[in-house]
């Protein structure tokens, strides 16, 4: 049962089974591979890039840090502790081999999944193995990977190189001192290597140490952040300083989409109230949903995109968090809803076409009802690429099926890969790739778009739409 | 790139791939297309067929009275004022033609949509073109449509003879007087011909001049509307002159589909409350969602369909709502819930097999979870056809694909086109029946309805269904 | 038009059409029906088992019993009198030979319906019958199946074996003395044909006749109910007399998922307060759902799978409730949320991988938003098969569609059938594993799962995780 058997991956996997279609798809999906690889929205580890140093083993990079792989194996009885995950203490309770064969041993239980198929691509594209993995051939592949990982042609930049990625941006929080993105920009990377400025820290007064992170910001900043027009001032100078690293957009997640557009005189009012902790679970929120607003306002002066990821509840699984810490794959989505949410923000600002402003959800009963019409209306909105859950072929395909006949293909944001996994990055996007090629194939077949549509359509969808959302359309980009 | 280029609509468009479901497809297909056209319910202009007149132009016929057209062009930065859209003052800033040219050079944007495929068909079906509408083609599409709309052929009830349309009702607020639907009655054509009894503006406490507009009810109908016996005799009095012009159904649009069914003296208080402006947003809402119950009983003693359209959020935009007013394309939808919101009404009405409730939806998220269980359990209730936004080759696959199993297709209502853009009437129903044929061909191909089933239900779902929930079955049919 | 026609249920139904995909469901199906049924919940009649008497009727046995049946005739018009159901009194007004003509010259209503598909097969393959149900042949049909019935091959017990059912499980509410499961565990058959738990009216205090339940369940078991560790220990000796007749599961139908985790003191007074019917509604939901947590600790003490079923608003229609009573097909879903609402419960027991936690929806936007997230996440909890209205073909490719890709197919239950009527046993299982095939196959065409993966999923799909769902896997099964 655990025999060495062949690895085989597909190379028409996701293609749709009518002859025609499948032909078709064929050679949209080969004009899709023609683009580089641009990744507006992630969460790579900066220090990577910054260094090029070599990377570990196959267990730190392939198991451990990715939440979907960890939350699959512990939903099925598996110990964080025996896959090597790190305790709140930092301690590792078992070898990193001994974990590789826990996770090889379970890998079966991948079946059907994206997690599956991105890792399938990675060990036969990026690693030349060629047979699966399962528990007979864990040590094999865990000796192979590391093997390569120790050379030159597997450090990070050497990837970046290699899988064609002309764009890369990580995510850090306002108060980050962007270290390894200074000497990124240092090294005159950044155009190529860069941040998003994530300032849930300093804007939502839920998040711990609220008033701490506002004090700090003021000193990093230098602005009295003791009244409100100093705290705007103050995160005015840090979205700079994030810019002047190459940060071209700015992201936000809130637990829900809520919105609010208050009169200056109240926002200040109730700015004091959340600084001295004085503020109701209410205001709270009204103050989280003005701040929307207001990063949209200067969003509007300084040209940053706008990304919301909003309706994650963090955390679900309380003894997981207190064991292992944040993201192990316990963040569950819950039912939002946009219309009456956003109406605030999209009455504020939501008709200037100058302004990008990208909504994504976990909530797909919201793709046809709410977002594909707001999406559709709104010149400043776009509806983000499928997210995290819904980040797969399924995923994909009732989004292109949910959204596009109301908001069409414009009023879409290309594809992101929003991953720490960084050696699943070509996998994931071209798991869109096929995706959005077999979509347009069997719209072609059934007479809903002309051949030449599709055509045009493909480089659309993976490169100008892209570039349109996050301002990179004039922008020399590398390799 | 703006070369003139074929327009090339297919004839088998929306079938299915797999060729033995597109033969059957295609036979299905051509038995619906022996069936004129019926229209109960949308939204065309009573004048255009009581005074025959010809249409101006291409512009004003095609492009700025629909608001799908419109919303997709705004969201990617068009002005309104470019397309030739009258703002407030009534002002057209753009000559015609020019306003033209810009709604066929951003043509590609509609790609994937509905209203191209309804566009295209139009084109070509009604106009004979035979190239594609972009910029390079403009002028040639401008003139050629303007020649034709000056033809006798092009006339509004030549169209309706061409187009096959056995009925079409239009939708009257219920203090209009109706004047072109007296003309076409003194024609006798109101058997052809008709409006819908669409009651908001009496109904409902938070409609612009709700009191006012009761007055004025009372005072056309010369009912004393100080009490409210006198009010809903009024009501009566306003249903019995909308049929006296050949009305069969009335039609409500509340925000949400909350039902309520009050004893009459708690409901004459809540009226006085109402009319002298004294009552709470809450209280508001109770009469809006008693008087629907109202109205289901007027139904059941008149015989006239009601129809429910809940759950839209109107004019999201208040920017572009004052500068261009309503029916822009800024109305969104939001999430509803109809099991506990219809018990009231309901459990008053719902057992009569006489009578005719028609409910729709925007929040597709109902088909499967409450509103196929209820249109599949209450005699008086059907499920109206895939509305809006829906209204399109998806939308109206997830329909039968999320209500048939529970619903079955007797407890639907056929197709509705519910469109103020006459010339798309032949392309929607076109529409539908094509979906409806290729659901039925894919389930016969996999053993889930005979093929005689399949037959008969093509008839079904093209003619009886809607004959039968708009009470025309009895009724001789023009032409 | 009602005319003897032929019986036609296709060998390939719900098979996919490309014939690549449908030769490889040809082989899946072949495979999965080498397992027997194991049918964990349902709602068949014990005292069919345990006097294995022969049945009535046709009428009695496929229509009067059938709330799918019943609600879609009422639902078009069709009096529940006419088809032969007992009112409150007890009274029938038709005679059965009636009643099955009424029932067999509306069955047409069922086209396209999962009714339709397991009736049909009911009829050829239990029945031996090949012409179609109609008017024409509903003497036909009412004759032979009350021949059939009449012979000792289909007694229950016969039916069970010809249907090579290995295991079923009835469920009774907390009180029931379980005379006929006894009267099964007395002649050694409690391993095949069981119970199951079902306590609401005993844990839920908007029940009818809650404080008198329990002062019963206080008397049945000798325990104190006075205060709330007599009350528990009162449940903890119920549970375990409906194991010593073989149960191994308990179910809850809760309007809806709230769960709640009260510390020890918090919950006897509430108890108290309850009990005394001094609890105020959102006492009463809060008691409610604690008790959920209740029962999760009492499974994890004694090892019973717990199911929940929430979200049904049950009788909608009071009329036929007061003039037939329950379970006539007036059961309405409503919306239900998981996330906020199981996080008590899980945070309490869902990290223990030795509890089985089934949880169900009848809400399908929660699958790929909450359920699998939730499911792909807790070791305790696994997402049951699609229940009641979705139990269908379409509802069951929703399903898999919307929850392999976050949970895998190793966080679900295997399938249900959760029926009363028992000859369509076979049918649904039929359906579910024609479905599985289906879907397998066709992700195997499409390079998202290898061929060896698909066979091996195929036994664990029909077979393993019903087993593990249920703690069933190391029992020997009958036959």
């Amino acid at each position: 049962m655990t025999a060495m058997t062949p690895l085989a991956v597909s190379r028409q996997r996701l293609f749709p089974l009518d002859p025609g279609a499948r032909e078709l798809c064929a050679a949209l999906y080969e004009r899709a591979c023609n683009h580089p690889i641009i990744s507006p929205h992630g969460h790579t580890d900066p220090s990577w890039f910054a260094t090029d140093a070599c990377f570990d083993d196959a267990l730190s990079l392939l198991v451990t840090p990715d939440h979907y792989v960890l939350r699959m194996l512990y939903s099925q009885g598996v110990a964080l502790e025996d896959l090597g995950v790190p305790n709140q203490a930092g301690e590792v309770l078992v070898e990193p081999r001994e974990a590789w064969r826990c996770f090889a041993s379970h890998y079966h239980l991948f079946a059907g999944t994206p997690s599956r198929l991105w890792l399938d691509a990675t060990f036969e594209e990026v690693f030349g193995l060629n047979v699966a993995l399962n528990a007979a051939s864990a040590d094999h592949y865990f000796d192979h990977i590391n093997a390569c990982l120790a050379e030159d042609a597997f450090r990070p930049r050497a990837l970046l190189d290699r899988f064609n990625v002309a764009f890369i941006a990580t995510t850090e929080h306002a108060l980050d001192d962007l270290e390894h993105h200074q000497m990124l920009a240092a090294q005159g990377l950044s155009h190529r290597i860069t941040t998003t400025f994530r300032p849930d820290d300093v804007l939502d007064p839920d998040f711990p140490g609220f008033s701490n992170n506002i004090a700090t910001l003021g000193e990093k900043t230098g602005n009295d952040i003791g009244h409100f027009q100093g705290y705007l001032q103050a995160l005015r100078d840090r979205r700079s300083y994030f810019r002047s690293v190459g940060a071209i957009a700015t992201d936000h997640g809130p637990i829900d989409p809520m919105t609010a557009d208050l009169d200056p005189g109240a926002a200040a009012k109730l700015y004091q109230r959340c600084l001295t902790e004085q503020a109701s679970a209410q205001e709270r929120c009204l103050f989280r949903a003005h701040m929307l607003t207001e990063m949209a306002r200067m969003s509007l002066e300084d040209g940053m995109t706008l990304q919301i990821h909003p309706g994650s509840h963090r955390n679900h699984n309380q003894r997981l968090l207190q064991r292992f810490g944040r993201d192990k794959g316990a963040d569950i989505p819950t039912r939002v809803s946009y219309t009456d949410a956003l109406a605030p923000l999209l009455n504020a600002v939501g008709n200037e076409p100058s302004l990008e402003l990208i909504v994504f959800t976990l909530d797909e009963s919201n793709y046809s009802r709410e977002l594909a019409p707001l999406a559709g209306h709104y010149p400043a909105l776009r509806l983000g690429p499928p997210w995290w859950f819904h980040d797969s072929p399924e995923g994909m395909l009732r989004y292109r099926r949910g959204v596009t006949e109301t908001a069409g293909f414009y009023n879409t944001a290309g594809f992101n890969d929003d991953t720490r996994a960084l050696l699943s990055i070509p996998a994931r996007h071209d798991m869109a790739r096929r995706i959005d090629a077999r979509f347009l194939a069997e719209w072609v077949m059934e007479g809903r778009l002309s051949e030449d549509d599709a055509f045009e359509l493909i480089d659309v969808l993976t490169s100008k739409l892209v570039r349109d959302a996050y301002h990179l359309d004039q922008r020399p980009l590398a390799p």
